[in-house]
């Protein structure tokens, strides 16, 4: 059994936590300068490991072991959100380092190797994926030429400045047999099941509308109510019933929510005469999707036309859900039965370039409880006991993944 | 019976139209120069109509029937919104000039005089109602030295700017026996029903409540429903409420608006922490207004705590409805009838002098037609026949007036 150094994957995520440190967590977005150097540090660290390590034209971090054939791909992203914690994808990065470097100390590299890798801009800050995304193949010179930063940069123009070279770092199905990524949860179930290992089963999909009404403004003390096309109305009508009627048909993990909404003009004794919101749900089935999206579509027309007021729903985005390798589920629940660690399965309500690669690769993943469910915060955080767990559980997994080659 | 004439009418309407002149309407709020400029113009017009005129120190301007010792009041206001109609107010104003101008030139100014007033800031640049206020006695100098207009100047600084001076014309009880103000309706009701005269029951009273919603942010991704506390939840709840229950308990003129909305931090993946929103209704009857604010806070009690949020409602308007005259309606009504005039009773949605001036006295207010129920705008316009007719049909009521105090 591979024993992997809780005390040096701590040490070495403190490290990288100091580019970009922000109080407890770290401003570290693509293609910032503590980005950039922090890739340099993560090369470095993977060199020091023994793995034949190299940043790509993208700015996808590898180390490679080179003495296998075969190897298993562990990893996740280094590039955080603006004021973001320090685990969200640095650990799933680390603890890639840290089981190949076990693996090599304890002579174990050549049947299976560990590929370790850091994708770049899982976050989005230009292109959300971008890394993982490249290494699949899945991107044309088009999708690159297009996204920009908040703050108007262009990617080829943060590629060209990050100065990025070599060649680009692909799947290889000759020698990846499958895709490990460890995260933290970003919710709270883990912590309030008290289990400290989910088994993500899939990453779900998300359908996003935007619901438009358009009526007419007028003055809300002079005009009878029967005289009105007031906008906001049916939206309200509309809200009530996601909020009471999808229970009734959503699956035990489907999710919803309404985030946005404005009403125009906007003011107290003025009918409104524009109203908007947006909506989105997931789930992990396409079929429920699917029949949700059916009913949404229903209660606008339902809606449209009544009280003069136009109500339409323009779709705003739609990502497949990617479910994980069944095979790898069972490997995780193993690990985690292997340290007593209480597990649950679990859909992963964000996305992480796991469901990129799992297109192409059997992929899995695995959570570790996030404190009061927090992330994409400086205050997102994990105990160390949780974060050490997953890491020799993750290790575990390799190592029935091993066994399974012989 | 007095004769108005009706060309001369339209014709003194053109010209104070000119004063803040853009396109078919006016930018004249009140202190601005064009609203300085138009009381200079409309004290003269007073004048050589034979009336006893003068700019009050609020900047009331008011021409009196000197030979009287009894009056009716007739008069509005002249100021208008940012970019106003052309009637808004104006024609109540100069339906008093052309009535008291008629009467004199008939030599029947003696037994009942009118007193013409255009009373200031009716629109509330600074304060609204601020001349009718003072009018009526009804503002202490703590009242005036509060208010501040949107470009940040005071209410005294405007007055000093002004440098209006004289004794404060007031309400006088041994002298004023009624208030009448006419007034484009600013709706649709006589328009869609094809009645040339509106017979004002009241002004509607007006409560308006902002309910707030506190919940938590939450991922809308990786947080179940169950454990989420969604701000947006309970105002849907409340929202769908208000208009589908509303309908039930109101009364035939009863009306309420949903005009404001805000949805916090406002991102379509995260779960609302705050929500709030804005609900007004509106009606001349108390028992109706206090029937439906206790239905409305029943349902916040109701709302309030489920799913851990916070659903609170706040005050934020209270205004009295104020009954017309009874006599008066029916003097207006027998006015209509002399013209053959279609005319129906209704409330008045929006706020006017009338509303201050019917505590102190017995006031009536007759509506005219608005095209297409625009108001508070540039576009705002009624055809010259029914501006003509309301004039003549106002000039019959003071002629019944004056027969009653015989």
């Amino acid at each position: 059994m591979t024993r992997i150094d809780g005390k040096r994957l701590i040490a070495d995520l403190q490290q990288l936590a100091q580019f970009g440190k922000v109080g407890t967590g770290v401003n570290r977005v693509s293609f910032s300068s503590a980005d950039i150097e922090s890739r340099v540090w993560l090369r470095e660290r993977l060199q020091a490991a023994g793995l034949d390590a190299a940043i790509d034209p993208v700015g996808n971090v590898r180390g490679l072991t080179a003495q296998a054939t075969r190897a298993v791909i562990i990893g996740s992203h280094t590039d955080s959100v603006p004021m973001g914690g320090w685990l969200d994808g640095a650990m799933g990065v680390l603890y890639g380092l840290e089981i190949a470097r076990s693996r090599i100390e304890a002579g174990r590299q050549s049947k299976l190797g560990v590929d370790v890798v850091s994708f770049q801009d899982e976050e989005g800050t230009y292109l959300p994926c971008l890394g993982s995304r490249s290494f699949c193949g899945d991107l044309s010179k088009a999708d690159i030429a297009k996204p920009k930063s908040q703050s108007g940069e262009s990617l080829p123009q943060a590629l060209a400045r990050a100065g990025y070279s070599g060649p680009a770092w692909r799947l290889d199905r000759t020698r990846h047999i499958a895709y490990l990524e460890a995260h933290i949860e970003q919710g709270p179930r883990l912590e309030a099941t008290q289990n400290r290992i989910g088994v993500v089963t899939g990453i779900v999909g998300i359908r996003r509308f935007r619901i438009t009404a358009k009526g007419q403004a007028d003055h809300a003390g002079t005009t009878p109510i029967s005289m009105r096309k007031d906008a906001v109305r049916p939206l309200f009508a509309f809200g009530h019933r996601v909020h009471t009627e999808l229970p009734l048909m959503a699956g035990p993990d489907t999710v919803w929510n309404i985030g946005v909404m404005a009403v125009r003009p906007g003011a107290a004794n003025v009918v409104p005469s524009e109203a908007e919101l947006v909506v989105e749900f997931r789930d992990t089935s396409s079929e429920l999707l699917d029949g949700i999206e059916a009913r949404l579509l229903d209660w606008i027309r339902e809606l449209d036309g009544e009280g003069a007021v136009r109500v339409e729903a323009h779709p705003i985005a739609r990502i497949s859900p990617t479910l994980m390798a069944e095979e790898l589920e069972t490997l995780i629940e193993a690990g985690a039965a292997e340290y007593r660690a209480p597990a649950m399965r679990m859909p992963s309500g964000a996305g992480h370039d796991a469901m990129v690669l799992g297109r192409y690769l059997p992929a899995g993943m695995l959570f570790i409880p996030s404190i009061g469910g927090r992330s994409h915060d400086i205050v997102e955080d994990t105990a160390e006991e949780d974060i050490i767990l997953g890491c020799e559980v993750l290790a575990a997994v390799v190592e029935r993944l091993e066994t399974r080659l012989i």
